[in-house]
């Protein structure tokens, strides 16, 4: 029987633990996450464990929920040690979960404690751990520098004035960069609410009314070039499910005038509105050379009441299932057909899917760079041992492995980062076991090339940064 | 190499092995199946293992066909020791299949005999079986008791006078519980021929006339108040898609109006119907802390000619595709935002869709009850090794595995029982297996209280009964 | 660490090792494949390992593509030599990837070299490999004859006049049997502008004027007439989803004059008319005991650009996600009720359908034929370890695994016949591991019988041949 969490997790073979370590000290670069630029730059102590681990990580209320924990000690008004006892409790019956790993990863490398969380430990667990979060290191930044994190990219909406980034920028004393990434949500989900008021946002970021769909276009180009001289490499969306309706532009300024008169949109308005403003977008990233990643299948805010109370991102989203194959492949190929496909990477969250996207990869790949059209990682309800693997098996079944640009956090938490070695030692494990059973010969060299191909110097390439 | 079939079938580690000794003497609780009421209070003896096995076992025609087999040998006009040689024929070309697993079982379990059944052995083993059919334990009532079951929940339509539950009620010699559970599918089928004729069922099983949509309501609520005054925890119904379709009263009445004078609905109006009748029924359901099952996706009577030859239920049922996540989430939804959200066992006989089901839990969790949305045992055609990894991996990724409900055996069949100690040994072999690889820590205690609360105790706790 | 590829290559246990040995003599029946009926008949030597690997082979440019390289050295104007290195190079990061273990099975069966490709080695195999084709042993029946293939149905139209199959029917110096397979794709696709120059050659090939859609039917009728006669046993159809919509005569001969008038078709005039084609060939099937098979779930020609430059099948094809269950139920049920369902392969690109299609068999099978519903081989981008693991695991728990007909490969290289071994050694290693661990006896007459009747017995029956 295999120790606990010990030094060889997840490592079965004598090749994944050589593979592990070409990988193990590999500098991470997150580019894809959630983390707040203003609390990156305010870098604040936290108060207690609770602060930290249960503040803001709707991944840990979810699991408390589906114990029984009332809500009044997950988000409600409750003390922290309340809530870590709350949480503390569960955690046992959660075999199985990527919680339950993640947990003790965190526990192990920033607060040195290597015994199983539980509510007999809880007391004491809580008691060393706030001692150690007050001796220091805890900062956000400081948790950065001690994950070996070379560059982040945040989440900013067009709009946004990235001021932290400006700030962070003239602060040389952070050796990690800290780069904005263009999250343009708000303006392609044109049916909600939220559009108007964001509309207004923007015409202050540039200056002007937005008075026509070539308008905003105009408008967000500008804040792309803006993205653009402030490091930017990347552009994220998230698609419930994947749009295609053609359309023109006489149809799109109708469609805009509708939503500046406040007029409600049908279905196929809005599809349209959204794949043109797609297509639009993908071919000025592909002129900027940015990076664009799909996340798609995320079904939000499935509980009425609790968003009511609580409002979105607070762990009452899912898995939807809306067939992607025929859209994604029409609107990939229509922007592909104009040369302007930029890279990109494609995500799904239900699984069910693997093999879809890892042949959609296939249709669109050329030399413009090593697999141009890149698979995400296992992301969100697939980031756990089951889920990466899975996906690095598509991948591997269906494209090039060795020049995957690997994890992805999407993460809230400044402790995050132990799902980056939770990722290699898994990556490696995969490899590894491949090699153990003759699948694949015991070269070394090209094994070690690709433990940290895959853990940093693919990402590096492929967003075309020189980080170290 | 392993012994076939023997004391650690299914067990490859230790703490496997240490979680099924914590297990197996756990008793049964079957809260859903189909077993019949009246043959478990009539408790004939079975003639020989042909009937026992083969007489009404569609799983078992269904491999009998695959091998192709004539249908004589299987449903029709043949001697019983014809069937039995037949079956045991094609039985060894049956690898990797769990009928394989599973006729095996009952030859261990109930008859004590260990060897493989093929055409060389099965006149063997059709004497001893039958021998001992002769000697007794073999009538419905000792089949259960030798099983160590205590409690059994039967599928019983909403009009049933439930008299043979009655019977049992008063006889006190039979130490395990017959309860009814609430199976409306009769109702909710307004598309069908049968709903007529069933409604008049109501109508006597009510004593008055149902003229209105209103009225219908009224029926089943007082239904369910007889089901409930008899015991009855679960309601439990099949949907080869979910409808969501919102309505209002005055269209409701209208459809039933129109199904009263026999007019044909069209599609919409039958899912707004459903959805209306399913509605009303979860709220009830909630007003009486029963457990609501929801089994989707099956495509019935697929094979029209066998059909109109020998009916339903005789192996021509299959798996649908249809998608699940959105109207699951919809009506689920509007049931949780009036607060009426009964406890809910989410069953998918499409392994695609375990994600989508294990992430849809989340997101109506709350501390009415430990895991109050539950994801169904893998079941029928999931109801295999594989399936059941996959089921408890993704609640396990997904959700709580430790307060999972277990096995459900939708069984036909009194001999159906050594299938919880499949699911348990598979079950103890996943957990124990992590344990072994170091993925959970080495804790005897948690480990054999989550093996027996998975077998039993989670069940009986959340179904709300005291059973031992 | 067991060696790279050697002679235990997949075979992890004794039983597995044990059923190799009883597979992997066995004949090879390659009964649907696309290799070209005229090089077969021609005969003519290879140039170089360029020639023989990369001049047609779309998995490879796929592959090379993802890597990154340039077209140029793909499918462009550069030299066999230049593109045998750019192969040489990229393929090491395949690690996972069935190209990896295809390449190689190929270098160490037809050229006994057994040095990992990597751009190290490149030039040396290049010169080793060249050589030894020089040598001899590398014409198209010598390939075929190497590989003890004892029978390839190919895949032809039903207006070609099979001149080369008659040829070679004549030819007795060759022992390998080249029959033709009826592919009547150009039938099906109504809708795209092959269909009328293809209508022209199908009355070229009948010598009649097609004006109707009964002519249209009596004319294929004529052609299966004469495939059976030149010794055909076997139709495939793509199809990239299953249509059904259900018609009548008069409706489908006005369908067909729009056609002939050149009207563009609705999409559900284009699915009337593909069903009642379906069905109609479905039963003339059925007349001549062929076997059906059908490909379900490709989704071609996704890169616009890329057709226009090099055409189709040249690696932009991908996987489709488009629902089937309730189609499939009906058309293969409208057959059957007519008592004309010939035996049927069903085959699905996208593995998340592996269940419903392993239940969809149960629904038709009867004594006609041993698993006279067949789930067709992991095929194309499942046609990898994983993918046939998953495809045999779910006929296995779904359906009759020991009368499986096994492997097809979908190939339009003659070096593609270690594919089966492939197959062999993946199949006898999933039913010998479950021997080691217990699931199934160690009764090696029974697992040889299935190892042969799995690699040839099985198929070979059930197309009704006589081969050795």
């Amino acid at each position: 029987m295999k120790e606990f969490m010990g030094e060889d997790f997840l490592l079965d073979s004598e090749p994944a633990k050589k593979m592990f370590e070409a990988a193990k000290d590999m500098p991470i670069f997150d580019w894809h996450c959630h983390l707040s630029p203003k609390e990156i730059y305010e870098n604040k102590k936290p108060a207690d464990i609770a602060e930290l681990w249960l503040s803001g990580d709707h991944y840990k209320w979810r699991v408390m929920r589906s114990y029984g924990i009332d809500e009044r000690l997950i988000t409600g008004e409750s003390t922290g040690y309340e809530k870590f006892s709350a949480f503390s409790k569960a955690i046992p019956y959660f075999v199985g979960n990527p919680m339950y790993h993640w947990s003790h990863l965190e526990l192990q490398r920033y607060f040195d404690i290597y015994e199983p969380l539980s509510e007999k430990t809880a007391d004491k667990i809580w008691k060393e751990a706030n001692e150690k979060i007050e001796d220091g290191g805890f900062k956000p930044r400081e948790l950065i520098t001690r994950s070996n994190v070379v560059c982040v990219c945040t989440t900013d909406d067009p709009a946004d004035t990235l001021e932290y980034h400006k700030l962070m920028a003239r602060d040389k004393s952070f050796k990690c960069r800290v780069l904005p990434a263009f999250r343009p949500d708000k303006a392609l989900n044109v049916e909600l609410p939220t559009f108007l008021p964001w509309l207004q946002s923007l015409e202050k970021a540039v200056g002007e009314k937005i008075e026509s769909f070539a308008g905003l276009k105009a408008a967000l180009k500008e804040r792309i070039m803006f993205f653009d001289a402030m490091g930017c490499r990347a552009s994220d969306q998230s698609f419930s499910y994947i749009p295609y309706e053609p359309s023109d532009d006489i149809e799109l300024e109708l469609i805009f005038s509708k939503v500046l008169y406040k007029k409600e949109l049908e279905k196929i308005e809005v599809d349209k509105y959204r794949t043109a403003l797609m297509t639009f977008l993908a071919c000025e990233y592909a002129e900027k050379n940015w990076v664009m990643e799909l996340h798609i299948g995320a079904m939000r805010n499935n509980n009425s009441l609790m968003f009511k109370k609580i409002g979105p991102d607070t762990g009452y989203d899912s898995i939807g299932d809306d067939l992607i194959a025929y859209r994604l492949s029409r609107f990939l190929d229509s922007v592909s057909s104009a040369n302007k496909l930029p890279k990109t990477i494609l995500f799904t969250l239900n699984p069910m899917y693997n093999y879809v996207i890892g042949a959609m990869l296939g249709n669109f790949q050329n030399s413009d760079a090593e697999s141009k059209i890149q698979f995400g990682s296992a992301w969100w309800f697939n980031d756990n041992i089951d889920g990466m693997e899975k996906q690095m098996k598509a991948l591997g079944n269906l494209g090039c492995l060795g020049k995957f640009v690997g994890m992805v956090t999407d993460s809230r938490s400044f402790l995050s980062y132990p799902r980056h070695e939770y990722f290699r030692r898994i990556m490696c494990s995969l490899i590894g076991n491949m090699v153990e059973k003759g699948l694949y010969p015991p070269d070394y060299d090209i094994l070690a090339e690709t433990a940290r191909d895959i853990s940093f110097n693919n990402a590096e390439k492929y967003f075309g940064l020189k980080l170290c």
